[in-house]
């Protein structure tokens, strides 16, 4: 064993949700160290994390595409879903330890922060045993959104929930009554259902919708006025707190 | 009037946790671009945010401390406390626009995302109707926490809420019992009551207790570990879900 051989070393890295600007000094670092660049994209598209760090692209770059398996035709919640989407996870941390095998510093791309809602979460529990790890957080996709619309999220002692959309009628509409502020992910083909709640709540008025927060082709709108609904899956509804402002 | 004279702009920057590094580009930027650098402050100390931006320092910057008034004498929730608070939110904005009136850019700077709990958000209500405003966001203490230990906060359909620990036993305990994840923000002398409360809820051996995340005198521990319940203000204790792992 050459015992001056480099150790292979792990990094999450947190692009931010969207703006390359938004970009930490410390992510930046991480992909001038890199040998590899890995990131998880869907089939015939590299994925928002890999756009994001494009200004800073790198020739030295290994880059290790982690394509998701096609499942448009299994549904969701059945057991050959879960069984293809831990196969592939399973698959993902195979490649990702040959290269750290080699002493390679390896640096997985993540959307936003990589600990919060992000793919790279499937390789951090399986390796980051095994292997020097660092995470380098990142301004995640609702604090971009949030700032973006310049909308005061939470105060003092508000009290902020994170909703997916995915969650049935009865209990978005139960937890927007029983918060100061909301944020609501994943909003896509939910937004009919996500309205709804809000109404019920009394809260339409208030939200706020953004879509595609902080990208080149981002929009936004209160969500009382936005009219259809059509609404692709990175878009985010804000239900702003502070109510009772000094 | 002067019709080449340049108008003030305001905007509100995030410095992300503690860490110098884990500033944006974008953060970056708008402190070379600043005249004036605003921040919050208590007496005899120049802030988190003053300090985590020291590493960028530029003499051409006129600085424009905010110093909170002495309110250790008041109880929290009295009328006086409330009203001096507000006079000094009000002092503050009128500082902030003369600045904008003499035609310059003014820096707010903001430890972790200035509209997520940061005081920068008092200004804004009040400035950004009347001045070209732009909010910068930042990584927030929380991400910094959750990075820093390594700890998978929310994944796939998982709920988050974001409790200050000022909240009662009672609320602190009903809420932890119905969310998937947890952050606990304000802990300080709350430490006792927020133990009580996730023992309550079985959730005490999960927690994670972090003080003054990212920054270089930072510590972390198993909360179940940690001996004492000395915290300082700015310490944080995470409950992580994603209890069913793929």
């Amino acid at each position: 064993m050459n015992i001056h051989a480099k150790s292979g070393r792990l990094i999450g890295v947190g692009t931010g949700p969207g703006d390359p600007e938004l970009l930490t000094l410390k992510a930046l670092r991480a992909l001038e160290e890199a040998d590899v660049v890995a990131y998880f994209a869907k089939r015939g598209s590299n994925g928002n994390a890999r756009g994001i760090v494009g200004p800073h692209y790198r020739e030295t770059w290994i880059e290790l595409p982690l394509i998701y398996p096609v499942t448009t035709e299994i549904h969701k919640d059945s057991k050959d879903y879960r069984q293809a989407i831990s196969d592939f996870y399973e698959e993902s941390v195979h490649k990702v330890e040959e290269q750290l095998e080699k002493g390679r510093t390896v640096a997985v791309l993540s959307e936003g922060d990589p600990l919060f809602y992000g793919s790279y979460m499937h390789l951090h529990v399986r390796l980051s045993d095994r292997w020097p790890t660092e995470v380098i957080p990142g301004v995640t996709a609702m604090s971009g959104c949030w700032s973006q619309t310049g909308t005061p999220i939470v105060q003092g002692d508000d009290i902020l929930t994170v909703l997916p959309g995915t969650l049935s009628e009865f209990e978005l509409t139960r937890r927007l009554a029983d918060t100061d502020a909301a944020v609501i992910m994943k909003v896509g083909r939910n937004l009919p259902k996500v309205r709804k709640a809000l109404a019920a709540t009394g809260l339409l008025e208030r939200a706020i919708y953004v879509e595609r927060g902080t990208m080149a082709n981002t929009s936004s709108a209160r969500l009382a006025d936005k009219a259809g609904d059509e609404a692709p899956y990175f878009s985010i509804v804000l239900v702003p707190g502070w109510a009772d402002k000094p």
